[in-house]
């Protein structure tokens, strides 16, 4: 509810059209249903363009089919993150308009796409392969929301040549997700040799002392660089709404 | 160092002018003095306007001695991090002209100011009062970073009434740094009401199960709410030179 | 034993009916009997109305069906915690007039119910969708008490208006459940918006540095707001248990 | 601002005694303030039996100072807890009206006390004297909040007979707080001797692999007894809060 | 080797019987051989009666069947740990002459037993039904070493009354195994009855928070009673071990 | 209260000397009071020989003065542990029939001494010269006990040989305490040597990675070597009782 | 490229056999490849005599198969290690020239060996037979090297002579790798035995409190003796690798 | 005692010059003395270059003063490490041939220095300038041992072209040892720079989440490059011993 409909309710109280008690038991719930529109409308500045996110991590098939069925009556954008393959096969027979990527677990229907929302060109660089899935899962999230992404695989601070070789790309990036498990220590190197902002994705791999990404996690936060912020461990997701609320061009 | 100067050097070679040991010689730290250089370029694009900041803690008083009069030869502003009052009052007798804020434990010297890096104002938010000392730290790098910056303190999650009274500034800030302790539960609040950036710094407010600030930042890590980027525990300074970078004017 | 049972052997010593021996021998064991039967005796008032709850995590087939023919020789109700699905499959084929539940992990039989032991109603609520098997089995733990319970489910803090929207059924419930994983925090805001004691259960649900629900529980304890007391997590037992000895009706 | 109010501001709309606009710009702000109003009132409930508590740990005696002086202004009853004896010297010398209490760690004033607040007594068990301190925070507390408590000192399990000599007295309770340091098993003791609600408070007592309190706090998690909600380690006063609420009368 | 061979090696020397170089030689090793000798004997002096332990945990069934081959080959009494019920199924296929415990997962053959090595009776007490299975490892492993022991199951802190009923059988014993998990507070209230020797088993029963025995252990580590030695997490043979040692008759 | 006394009071009953009433009101606290004066009993046993120890950790110096008056009306031996230099100094002053121990930190009065109440030698053995602190609590524990011990220091296992040197006096201990620090595998290596109860005192010597005693801890909770049980990081106190109610003679 | 190449360039330059803007073009890109050259050239020392690694654990069979072929065209030495027996089995099939160690978990082709690189040999020590697998890691990646590797099984702290007979041959290896879980003594022991580097190897070998090799990792990290570095959990070939390049020949 | 000397006593038994019961008795404690022996030559070989080393951590003024005393009779070189500056004072007054450093925090006395003792150069490599006082304990521990040391200060991986520029200084050490504290991403990269062994120092160096080296420590044992070994947090002894052992020249 927008301001135009609150004053034609008031006019026509005034009008004697409405009566006080009517007008009270409306604005009654008014705080709340009109802050909740308000919200709603705000999210649906980005929402409208990016559609629904779904994510499947522990909800039976069952239940992600009630919600697909939901979401496809309005949305013209859908993404389910976190499915399992054996799931997602069975939501495939069901719903054979979306199409399943298995190294970055997400099932997807994006009806359009409108690559006019960033501001410049969000990089994904990752250290090692194995990080490519929470990467992938960042590249859907970030063509979503609308925005231009490239992505750096496999140029971990083991070989840091490989690194500097791109520096150029690095640094023409508007924002950088930047994904490592292990040590997790590309994210302070990257945010050394550019000026722009880094969010860092701790990743589960490794073993022994990785302890599932915490390793990576710690290492992230107690970066020496500036211009670092972290998300949740594998949080490919995260990672991209973040970046692309940092690159949103401002709003004409 | 850019490529006119190269050619120059090269067709100064070419014209006889120099020899090919002197250009060798040129050459041979070339690589890493003209990385080392355009990165300090880069960089300078942004210390030039910010000036330096020296992060105290754990230096001795007489090594900051040497850094600051090393400093004050070029620097314009100066920014000393994490200094304790004792240590602040020694300094204090030998270099005058700097200030010393008791609650954000920084000296600073601060000889010109540009406000019109931002492209909007960063919001700063505190869940309570004892996180003021790290929102103070993060208020003086963004004035550093000739950003402006707003303060809104005091509205944590118990109340939640404080914090939705103040929901158009929360929704007018280009960039918000939410700062707090104890369980942390104020980014992911302040994420559901913006569709800004939030930067979300544990404070070591607490106690016992606080772990020094280890639930708040599990707390901020797993937010539930899309959009926040996390930094080290207490890292006021890290949280604003991130929205410094997020906050940056397009280089014209 | 009463102390009318006991005056009667004292007064048959007293009159020669019984020898000194006799009463020594029997007193000697009395102390421990006597305690235990007063202990089982306070226990069975809560206990004639509830039933009996057998904790299935770890424990075999064989040895459920063991306990619960012996159970259902002198229990009108009887609820299985904690067991999964292929277990509850061949209980079933046994014991048919026990329900499953699923979602809630909870095998039942109820008997008979009384719903007038509590002063009010218990309001169980929920931060998501997956916290709702840890909410059932608060639920039937409540119902198996004998205490009327309604549920809200999915309004967790990054859409703190959902939450809002029902400030009327927070204020009116005489206790509140509040069940969420990852960060944790919507114990903190219930807390702050009642002025009811607030049973809060961390869960599970998350992921990376989420810990198993240890995010979510140091999120609860330190929470910022008074009367939250925390129970393990996934505990929807306990903390049912623990609400229903907070609504009991006063003992006419 | 209540119902009445309302009515009021629209019956005017209605006869023409106010614009359209105005009431726009008056409903413009109004949700929060309403909600702002309504939540205080309720907190105003319970708030003007018990007055106001300040939390002191980590705020300098110069703040103390203003806030304490505010607070005279309008509340009978103050409670300054987690306040070390050096700053409470200070502070009592400007504030002679105030006691304080070395143990509990608390200053305090209070002007009016109203023992009718609780359905019955609030039991307060240690398991040792080192508890004590934790103790006297949560029976200051109960006291400003108008209830009735007693004190059980230095039962700890290790002499489980010195416990149960006290069983009426634990039974006799409406509700317990159970205080432990170590391995904090008391409250699994006590919560099985009893049928009322256990508030089990962890505490920093113990050295080595108590680190902190986090072993008595996993005891306490863990209890083989139902009916145990635990706070934070060293938490009088949130246990002793949320006592009160388990402990408070219906409103008539 | 014993003192009286070597005296008749020297003596031999002496009376040219043996050269210099071949004493030297034989020599040469003879510090670590005659070290480990006498090291076995001790050892043997324990083992003659025990037997052989294998810990199966890890190990692959055909390496166990190596293992098996070659101990029967000299040993009476064979234990084989920590052996899943599906490796044991194969194991018995080819060693028929072993018996299986499904609850405590060992496989034994006991083909002498001399019950009169115990000074007293050992008393394996557990908190749960639940903990039965370490209690089970814990009794072969005493009944291989020639010890009597007996059980007290399920009498947890949760039921004081329970534990005090059997008051005089825990007085009676001359070590105490006491097993529990969850929060592990069973020892304390046990070591607090007796005034022998209480070796502590911390189990990995117990869900969230108890982290897979990390409640319990720390619990145990931390008893408020005197007298509690503490084994690793589900080690009931360690715990038998160290009972039997403590128990042993003096040799006369 | 014994039998005999029962007895007599019944038979007064018989003969018409006491009412039904009158024994119905000393029967009703019996059960506690026996209970507690037969536990009491039972600990006399020990504690007749022992003494009383106080544990001064967090006590202040009037606490202790109150209970150090109390404890010489009837006790001859008399052990404060854990106390700081600064307030043996000040309680000397008051108490000078008391002698400090520095490295120790304890407190002692021994006004008898009892050497035979241990079936063989208890020997301490230490790592390192750091854990001598810990060694000599344990030293003095035993002594109040009635046993025999003795003490071999600085054999940690980088030079096994020093140990291997002390083999004898190893396999002559009936009893031994393994005091040690940093890595913490002195406890398995001596298990490995002796047929005896080996009480493993893990101690915060160390730095870095040993996270005041963790490492330890770890270490021997994991000891290869059968026969170990571990008391918490310091606690020499609970060793030396642990192995004084080990080493106790069987009473007569 | 070396400085005789780089003159070569610059002089014709001067000679007028290139233009400016050729050898900026050449130079533009000089400094990232000229070092990553000299960067891969020197590792190519290594790698040339070592072939490639690769690391299985998380990859799937059809990118491994990717891989294999990749290499096949120019390496000699392949290992591929982390590689379950399920999809060894399959890659077996299509690779039939690699042979599957299932201990190691790892397959290999070894084309060509050449045992000259090592100043010496390098001895593998185990604490138990379960360490294995971990061993026979760094066997074959020492293989690979060049190196001359010998074996000692099964000689851990609880029976410390089995080592000590080993003395000789501890003390003739050049650089010893030390594998233990449970409590990682054996590093500590032999490194007191030796005057050579010590890699020590944390397995995740144990129960309960190894935490997963977490016990002995902190065991060895705090190794009382000297010369004792360490690599991650169960990282058998990043110990084999360290140990190589510290037997490394000079290079002539 | 060495082969030789045994061969005479033998020799000396069989020319009747000596006793069998007395060879006996000498053989008896031969192999710990002659181990022992051994051992202490070995080491001797070592120490004789290097000295003694006193690790001050949580000794007393006096103990070090003893100690002290003693070793001056017959060692020439003396290192403390670890030793606070007001203790230094106070062991200067008394023995004013040592030198203090306050940095490093260590006293030495060098008397002889033979820096031929390594097959090249140890390169210490330090990531900021608080991890000079681990790097200085480590310059000092290579001097006493007789080995060249350099050092590279402050070269960490924000600005990765500081390192870089320093890349053949990197690849002309023998050994380096790496220092680093925050999030400890140093070693990686310049493991993958140079091919030589690695040692990593984590130092207690950061705030927050480094939570006192953990972080740093896990990040180097996580180490994505081959070739690296950790020590405990801060041990700049350690990793010099090590790198010192490495380096050593083969024995002529």
């Amino acid at each position: 509810m927008n301001s135009e409909e609150l004053k034609n309710i008031l006019a026509e109280l005034q009008r004697g059209e409405r009566q006080v008690d009517e007008v009270v038991e409306f604005l009654d719930h008014l705080p709340f249903r009109d802050v909740g529109v308000a919200h709603l409308d705000t999210h649906r500045g980005l929402r409208s363009i990016m559609g629904e996110v779904v994510f499947a991590l522990g909800k039976e098939v069952k239940d992600l089919e009630i919600i697909l069925e939901g979401l496809l009556e309005h949305e013209k954008n859908i993404l389910v993150t976190r499915l399992e393959a054996h799931k997602a096969k069975l939501l495939k027979e069901k719903f054979p308009q979306f199409d399943y990527h298995e190294s970055g677990q997400y099932l997807v229907k994006l009806s359009h796409n409108n690559y006019d929302q960033g501001r410049g060109t969000v990089l994904i660089v990752t250290a090692g392969t194995s990080d490519l899935r929470v990467a992938h899962e960042a590249e859907i999230t970030l063509r979503m929301m609308g925005h231009k992404s490239e992505m750096l695989v496999d140029v971990g601070v083991a070989g840091i040549h490989r690194l500097l070789a791109y520096r150029e790309r690095l640094m023409a990036a508007e924002v950088l997700i930047v994904v490592a498990g292990m040590e997790g220590a590309l994210p302070s190197v990257v945010a050394g040799l550019v000026e722009r902002p880094v969010i860092a994705v701790p990743t589960s791999v490794g073993y022994g002392a990785a302890f599932g990404g915490v390793a990576a996690l710690l290492g992230m936060l107690n970066s020496c660089a500036g211009g670092v912020g972290v998300v949740n461990i594998d949080n490919g997701f995260g990672a991209a709404y973040l970046a692309g609320l940092i690159n949103r061009k401002a709003e004409g």
